[in-house]
């Protein structure tokens, strides 16, 4: 018997194999133990894929989201960064973020009284519970709550009662490509207190260089201070992945609290050091 | 007429595609636009190879070494941080490097005298100095003495006459693993003058964490002081690279020279940061 096979899977002697060819001019392909969920939810192609260099893998549409091996990466990244920067964080919306790692992330501040997740996919959220554990921590703090909406109507229609706003978004292409727009921006900016903050990821310097600077510009024009870092998510092309801040007040990370949390990634030293650009990056950016 | 490609390039109807299987487990794809040179050495078969995404790039055996998008990264790196730490360098022997990209980045310093290169593969050096200008710049500087043997043996044979050695090597499989040997590094240490300083490549903390704690470990049963920083390499697996310094006394980097300097990575910011490590590489070193 043969099943069906989605056209980004395929079976030879060497086994299953997933291709990622959003690119044009490069393919990855990774060898799969075992599909381990599979749906197609109203919004995208949904699956946890076992994969044998990278551990169980989101995949949305044929396109790895995040895996077991590196999504904390990711995850501390776009999470500690901010909240180490607002003093005293306690209401924090995450929009996107359906695989849980940054609400998991979130979780580790005391100070942090309201979690909103509002994730437009409510199929990729539950096959991360329960089959990505290694990302989602298996999520079930009380103080997060899940609103399975269009993250762009929510901020939209939101009162400004945030303290810090996370975008984990995938890439801004086709219906994700709203998440770039300024509006979507000053939304954020209305959601916010008035000390507050938000990050975003701003795609990759070396392949996604106009996206980037558009991201920084647009943010910039905004909030009164941006500021750009980095990290390394091997799974993402190039390695190198920018984020934006863009904040009403703070800019500076209080480097004694993430001491005492618990991360595989992220410390005081990368806290201070992820804002210190390669050239070719301040160049890039140097028009502001 | 069909010519006879090599078992890691292919043709499809989009064209020629060369597929990197080094690892069992994760494919990579390049779609080619051309071949720009092909030879069998005595070594191994070298190739430069026109590529959308990344450039022209240097293929050797199959697997890409070094590109013109993304071989600055690393040759900076690797170069950069040893000759601002060391406060007067002016003999540099490079191991390794027939891509000739160290020895452009070593160029740049006019306290250096004597750059020896010394690359077991000719036709490399020759391919790169005529076909991947963009790494290689041409490479035409008088203070650069090629000298085409084994870096072992050149080690081993070298009186302490050098400030600075780089170990620019492929990775350490089949011929290529006496490089990371105790006795090459107990070499590197004897042909180093009473201050002198080496760096080496020391492989992906993610995919290849046993080997880079291993040379970590032997660089510093020898060397008095070690030290490991990173960067991002988007072609190499991961993203994230490591390198270790091994000292016989420097090791804070003068970060005023190198803003004289003509880089697109490297600067004054990244030199201080590229020392800061992720948590999981300082757990993974901690039994120092």
């Amino acid at each position: 018997m043969t099943r069906k096979l989605p056209t980004f899977l395929s079976e030879n002697e060497n086994g299953l194999w997933m291709t990622e060819d959003e690119r044009e001019n490069l393919k990855i392909d990774y060898r799969i133990k075992e599909i381990i969920f599979e749906e197609k939810s109203p919004i995208q192609h949904v699956m946890i894929l076992d994969s044998y260099s990278f551990g169980r893998m989101l995949v949305l549409d044929g396109i790895v989201q995040t895996t077991s091996i590196d999504g904390h990466i990711y995850n501390e990244t776009i999470s500690h960064v901010p909240l180490n920067i607002h003093p005293n964080p306690k209401k924090v919306l995450i929009i996107g973020g359906g695989d849980c790692g940054v609400a998991k992330e979130v979780c580790q501040y005391s100070s942090v009284q309201q979690i909103d997740v509002v994730e437009i996919d409510q199929v990729v959220v539950e096959a991360c519970r329960k089959y990505l554990p290694e990302v989602s921590g298996g999520l079930s703090d009380p103080r997060v709550r899940f609103i399975f909406e269009d993250g762009v109507n929510y901020a939209q229609n939101s009162p400004a009662i945030y303290d810090v706003i996370i975008v984990d978004s995938s890439d801004p292409i086709g219906p994700a490509e709203v998440l770039i727009e300024k509006n979507f921006y000053r939304s954020l900016f209305n959601a916010l207190k008035e000390d507050g903050l938000m990050v975003c990821q701003s795609q990759s310097p070396i392949f996604h260089g106009e996206a980037m600077e558009q991201i920084f510009a647009r943010i910039d024009d905004i909030f009164p201070k941006t500021k750009m870092f980095t990290a390394v998510v091997p799974t993402y092309p190039g390695g190198l992945w920018s984020f934006t801040l863009g904040s009403k007040k703070y800019t500076a990370p209080n480097s004694v609290r993430i001491r005492e949390l618990d991360t595989l990634y992220i410390n005081e030293q990368l806290l201070e050091s992820c804002f210190a650009l390669p050239e070719f990056m301040i160049k890039q950016l140097s028009f502001r």
